[in-house]
């Protein structure tokens, strides 16, 4: 049912040389949102990574029809993807892919995830897409032309008091109770000074709503590359501050990530490293 | 606009003579949640309540709404409802309302608000609706009748050990950074624990959600009667255990919330008593 919702276009495209790219790959990301609501309907198997992580059948479909879709559309680029991940990054360019963000979310029900899609040059992100199929909004940038929802541009806040803000943030998998320490300090620090916190699940959604001001400001450490990629570059295109976690460039292999509209940027990286 | 919408019936309604007081209820909610939403997408005033809370224009003309709506549907019964509360409990039986839980929320865009009503006979709630216009999703319990989302009856989550759990949680505005002790005690506790903690900002509809086995439990301390009425009904009516926040039996009055499927609330408790 997917293929035929393909673009015909997509084998014929040359990097750089069509300004479709990005509706081809919003197009990718609303064919993998249809894999996974189709596969939430109809039941899947669930197993863990990790105590604390899930990965489902729906993950693996989603990323299998991805891969394959965005190969088409740019054969030259390598594949980074959460599920097949073998630790190494490909060489630049490459897809950067969470066919699903949000697992543990989309396996019990709780209505929170998202596909991310980015692909980075290199040097850049050049696009990033980050798919909702719950509310159904799509999140998009190419770099250089803003950060547009459903069609409409959208930018970060221009919140410039802390005190006014609504952040969001993560907690990591990889966690033993004695390790949140640290994670639970900035929390902390945060809770006193500003007007909420926020933990939806889904890291791409969160830089999402950075991008378009439903939220001030994002930080989680502890990332991976697909957990970002795509809304690091919403959140630049849409005139907001993304950064490393504790501050710094931000690379796919940055680790973490703290996202902000442009005023509260520094202010939020000295509540991250006090 | 919104009085077009109004069941004729209403004013001929006596108490626990009619069936459809449910459906009155659900039509209230929904014509509260199209003020809000038309007052979203038109501007509003925001003042602050506190350095943490916000009221906007919306509530109050929720509120207002719905103070008149519902006692044209129950005229003998009092209301307390969260704008206009003077900090005294009216004569049982009456309407406990907040006419938008989630402010803050809705404030800056952040899609994750609700309204809330039910009706206290005195000795329990005996009608709850939590209505989520962001998402059109309805939820409502008559007592002895079960819960439903969207005419769909629904249930709270089977799951038995807390390693598999997903809750949702909340901070409470009155707070001061050192304050938070506990709260993030209890945080930390269940991190090492579940699979994950959210933390939407609608107690509401963090309770709609255990009722229909998104989340399998939710915990809060400092809440209000209108944070908890409906959804404490939702709760019980799907099969799930809700008591107040240290356990005990959970009363309008009880000052918090711990709810959750029936296997694992004694867990939560301990959790919570740590």
């Amino acid at each position: 049912m997917f293929l035929d919702l393909r673009c015909k276009r997509s084998k014929f495209i040359q990097k750089g040389s069509c300004e479709n790219m990005i509706n081809d790959i919003i197009q990718a990301a609303h064919e993998a949102g249809s894999i996974l609501l189709a596969t939430a309907d109809s039941g899947m198997e669930i197993t863990r990574k990790s105590n604390h992580e899930l990965v489902t059948t729906a993950d693996l479909l989603s990323e299998k029809y991805l891969k394959k879709r965005l190969l088409e559309i740019e054969p030259e680029a390598g594949f980074l993807g959460e599920e097949s991940w073998d630790g190494d990054f490909p060489e630049p360019p490459f897809w950067i892919v969470d066919p699903l963000d949000g697992t543990n979310n989309y396996a019990h029900g709780y209505p929170v995830w998202t596909v991310s899609i980015a692909y980075w040059s290199g040097i850049e992100i050049e696009y990033g897409c980050v798919y909702d199929p719950g509310r159904n909004e799509t999140f998009s940038a190419s770099k250089g032309s803003g950060a547009w929802l459903n069609g409409r541009q959208v930018f970060s806040s221009g919140t410039e008091k802390i005190s006014d803000c609504i952040f969001a943030t993560g907690f990591p998998y990889h966690r033993k109770e004695d390790d949140l320490g640290l994670d639970l300090g900035v929390l902390k620090y945060f809770l006193g000074r500003v007007q909420g916190i926020r933990r939806g699940g889904s890291a791409a959604l969160d830089l999402a709503y950075v991008a378009c001001g439903r939220l001030d400001g994002f930080w989680e450490e502890h990332l991976k590359p697909w957990d970002m990629a795509a809304g690091y570059l919403l959140v630049k295109e849409s005139g907001g501050e993304v950064s490393a976690y504790e501050g710094g460039k931000w690379t796919p292999a940055a680790g973490g990530v703290t996202a902000s509209g442009k005023q509260i940027h520094s202010e939020m990286l000295k509540g991250i490293g006090q």
